[in-house]
C-alpha cells in the first residue's frame, strides 16, 4: 500500500463535500499506521469540522505515534471558523503528513512549515493533479479573487439552444442528471431576465441530497419588477444586478448601476460567491464567454434548421475566434456532453 | 479457429475495396482447409475479378476436397463483367461454403440455392451485421433504387460553418484526413453553385492511392456557366443539375430541368452512382437532411458567435426536429468527430 492508493482514498472523501462546503475548498483526509486506515473524514458542510480534525479524532484512543496523515490539501494554521488543524496534528503524536497540494490562498499557507517546524516529516504533491482539479473553484478564487465562471448550455447538432419559435424544453434524463449535478456543485446560478421571462424556471438542485445554487439574475432594464416569478418564491438567496429602478421583492439583494461583467464578478466576491454557472439565455451566455473557465455543453443529436445559437450575440472572424480543449467528453444514448476549457488561458 | 476468425479476415480483405468497385459492393473472400488458409483474395476493382474468383485461383493446384469458403457476400449466379462465381465454386470441389449475408439485390440472389443444389453445405449469416455495415451502400442502391446520402459539416461548437464573414477555412489535420477517407468511400460528391463560386475547391481526394469521387453540382440558375472553376478543369466526371440554358465546358454532363431531391437522385441512380456525399453548402445541406443514411460531422472547438448554420434553410420546431443516433464519435485533440444515423428510418 502507497502513499497514491491512501490519497486516492482521501480524494474520494473529499469529493463528498462538494457543493456542501463553498466557499471553502473540499478536502479529505486518512489516518493510516501499518498499512491500517485508522481514521478518516471531510469536510461535510461551510463552517463544520476540518476532514483532518475529523479524521484524527474517528483515531481517537489510538497510539498514533508512527501514524502518517493523508490530506487533499495543506492543513490550515489559522483560527478561522475552526481552531488550527496544525495543533491538532501536532498533538496527535502523527509523525508523517502526506499532502496533496499546498494551500493556494496567499493569505494562509503556513501550515507545512509549521508541521516542519515541530519535527512532522512532510510529503509534498502526491497526487497533486487531481487535487487541484477538484479545488479549482477554490483556487480561482482566492488567487484571482473572483468567482470561478462555469458557462452550459444544451445545444442540437447544428447549434440551436432553441427552435425558431424560441422553444427549449427538450430537456432529457442524461441531461436532467448533469444538469443537476452542475447546479450542486457551483455555488451560484445566473441567467438573465429573459430567461426568466420566457421559462419561468426554478433554478433549484433536484438531485436527492443536493444544494439549490443561490440566484444571480441580469435584469439591466428592470423587466422582472414586482416579482410574481418563481425565482423570488422560495428561501434561495436572490441577487439580481439592474440598471432600473425596479422594485423586487423583500427577500431579493438588488444591486442597482451600469454593471459590466468584471463588475457583476467583483460584487459576486465580494459577496463571498465562489463559483457561478452562467445558463443563459444567449445575451448572458455570450456576455460571460470570454471570462468562462469551463464550459458544459449537451448535445441533443436532432437538427432544428432555423434557431438561436449560444453566443448569438457576439461575432469572431476565424483568426480570432476563442478556442477550447476537450477535457471530458461522454455519450450516453443520442446525448454528447462535452466540458471544454480554454485553451487561451494556460 | 472458428468461422468467425476466418469470416473476420474475409472482411478485412473486402476493406481493401471500398472506393474502387462502386457501384458493386466491396468482398472478400478466404479458402481454407484444416485450419490452413489455402487462398485468399477481394474485389479489387470494378469490372475486375470477383473474391472468390481470386481466392480460389490463389489455391489452385490444391485439393480442395473438404475445404471451406469463406465469402462476405452471396456469391453470383449469372454473367455480369464476369463469369458466375457459382459455377466456379462447383467446379473446384470446395465441399463448405459460408456467407455473412445474402445478395441484398432483389434482381439476383440465387447463388446459395445453386450451390445446395450442387451438394455444397452453405451456412449463411457469420458476421452478418459487420458484412452489412460494409455493404451498407450498396444495400441501399439495389434495395431502394436511389444511391446512399451521406452528409458531411464542419462546424464549431456554437454550430457555425462559417464565421459572419462567410470565412469556412479552418480545416486541421485530423479533419483533412476523414474528410478524404470519405470522398474516397463515396461514389460522387455533392456541392451547391455558393460553394464553388466561394471556395473554387478541387474536390478531390488526395489521399494515396485513393480515388477522387465523380462531382454533382447544384447550380439552378446556371451562376458557373462558362466554367473556369477548378471543379470543371480535370478528368473526372461533373455532372450539373440546373434550370437554366448556361453553357458549361463540354466535359461537362448537363442535366437541365427542374430538379428536386428525388429527381437529383433518380437521375443520379440511372448514371449507376451508388452514393453521394452532400458537402454544402448550408442550402444544399437543408436540402438533402432528410434523405441522409448518415451525418459526418466534425466538431471544432471554437466559438464564433454570429455565422451560418448548417441546416439554416430549413426549420423545425422541437416536435417535429429530426432526431439521429450516435453510431461513432471520436475525440482527436480538439477535434471531435460523430458519425449519425438518422433515427426515423430504422
Amino acid at each position: 500500500m502507497n502513499d497514491e492508493f491512501f490519497m486516492r482514498r482521501a480524494l474520494e472523501l473529499a469529493r463528498r463535500g462538494v457543493g456542501r462546503v463553498n466557499p471553502n475548498p473540499p478536502v479529505g483526509a486518512v489516518v493510516v499506521k501499518n498499512g491500517e486506515i485508522l481514521g478518516e473524514g471531510w469536510h461535510e458542510r461551510y463552517g463544520g469540522p476540518h476532514a483532518e480534525r475529523i479524521a484524527i479524532e474517528k483515531a481517537r484512543g489510538k497510539d498514533l505515534r508512527g501514524a502518517t496523515l493523508y490530506v487533499t490539501l495543506e492543513p490550515c494554521d489559522h483560527y478561522g471558523k475552526t481552531p488550527p488543524c496544525t495543533d491538532l496534528i501536532i498533538e496527535s503524536g502523527i509523525t508523517r503528513v502526506v499532502v496533496a497540494m499546498e494551500d493556494p490562498n496567499p493569505l494562509s499557507g503556513n501550515g507545512i512549515k509549521k508541521l516542519r517546524d515541530h519535527g512532522i516529516a512532510v510529503e509534498v504533491g502526491v497526487l497533486r493533479e487531481e487535487a487541484a482539479k477538484l479545488c479549482e473553484i477554490f483556487i480561482t478564487y482566492v488567487k484571482y479573487r473572483r468567482p470561478f465562471v462555469a458557462l452550459k448550455f444544451a445545444s442540437t447538432i447544428d447549434g440551436k439552444i432553441s427552435d425558431f419559435r424560441g422553444n427549449s424544453k427538450w430537456i432529457t434524463d442524461h441531461y436532467r442528471l448533469k444538469s443537476h449535478e452542475l447546479r450542486n456543485k457551483y455555488m451560484a446560478i445566473m441567467v438573465g431576465a429573459n430567461t426568466v421571462m420566457t421559462d419561468d424556471p426554478l433554478l433549484t438542485c433536484r438531485l436527492e441530497g443536493g444544494r439549490s445554487p443561490r440566484r444571480v439574475i441580469l435584469d439591466g432594464r428592470g423587466k422582472l419588477a414586482g416579482g410574481g416569478w418563481r425565482v423570488f418564491s422560495d428561501d434561495v438567496d436572490v441577487y439580481v444586478f439592474t440598471a432600473s429602478d425596479a422594485v423586487y421583492p423583500d427577500n431579493v439583494k438588488v444591486f442597482r448601476g451600469e454593471w459590466d461583467v468584471d463588475g457583476v464578478l467583483a460584487k459576486l466576491y465580494e459577496e463571498g460567491i465562489d463559483s457561478v454557472l452562467v445558463e443563459g439565455g444567449a445575451s448572458v451566455l455570450s456576455q460571460f464567454l470570454n471570462v468562462a473557465d469551463v464550459v458544459h455543453v449537451f448535445f441533443s443529436t436532432r437538427v432544428l434548421g432555423k434557431g438561436l445559437s449560444a453566443f448569438e450575440n457576439v461575432e469572431y472572424s476565424l483568426d480570432n475566434a476563442p478556442r477550447f480543449r476537450v477535457e471530458r467528453i461522454e455519450h450516453v444514448e443520442n446525448e454528447v456532453y462535452m466540458e471544454l476549457r480554454p485553451c487561451s488561458r494556460e
